[in-house]
């Protein structure tokens, strides 16, 4: 049974909870290496002096894991079609080592393409949290889906 | 010598290029297994099936190699703090294995803080092209960089 929501499904103030993830410290330093190698994401002593007081990640990696938690969900296995962009990402706490996160989706605005009738455009807000309950990204993903009817 | 830039340094209009690099396909499949594991970033056929029409990498690790790159010239070896956010992301063309890429950045806007004497605000535009000049990514950065006179 496929659990994806098409263009249909993603009404404006639709919400979609995740599962939860931790990521461990050889994550967070591989990344960091290969993507965003600053000192504060790569050594514990430069980390320590900087505003951080500690390591934290990449931000980069913490949007990508808002996003890796989305798709576990399999909501969009087989409606999402590509995405078009990022608007109002936002970094508003640090995510440490050990840490686990969650992710909750809304959608924000939804239409159907002009030109092929086939698919649509949705705005949904991905908030990541800890579980504590605080906010650690925000950020608006423009995504192209499928309508249902065309599925 | 450090070729960090600080807030004085980056003023609107002000223009920083970047070297190239080349995404292989391991590092490509790498990314999208731990971070966004959707077909038509992990198995040729379902790829060749997707708006892509074959594989392309996740627009996560894009945008990250837009940072990367830009890390790479120094310029914020000594000046970047931390990151606010990122505005206006458009993923405009895929990013396919084999393709060597360089980041373009142009300073937007950039003012010192009101409550922090030794540090400010730049907004930065990232655009990552491919050598044939075609537009691949763009995206707005939003740093918190030291002020020179407090380096």
């Amino acid at each position: 049974m496929s659990m994806s929501l098409y263009l249909e499904d993603l009404q404006p103030g639709r919400r979609i909870g995740t599962g939860e993830l931790t990521l461990d410290k050889q994550q967070m330093l591989t990344f960091a290496q290969a993507y965003d190698p600053q000192p504060f994401h790569l050594d514990e002593a430069a980390a320590a002096r900087s505003v951080f007081g500690g390591l934290v990640a990449s931000g980069f990696q913490t949007a990508a894991l808002a996003w890796v938690l989305a798709l576990r969900t399999g909501c969009f296995d087989e409606s999402n079609l590509a995405g078009i962009g990022i608007d109002e990402l936002r970094w508003k706490k640090p995510l440490v080592a050990g840490e686990t996160v969650s992710c909750r989706l809304e959608v924000i605005e939804g239409r159907p393409s002009a030109s092929k009738p086939d698919r649509g455009t949705v705005v949904i807000r991905y908030d990541l949290v800890n579980r504590a309950g605080e906010l650690l990204l925000t950020m608006k993903l423009i995504h192209v889906v499928k309508r249902r009817q065309h599925a």
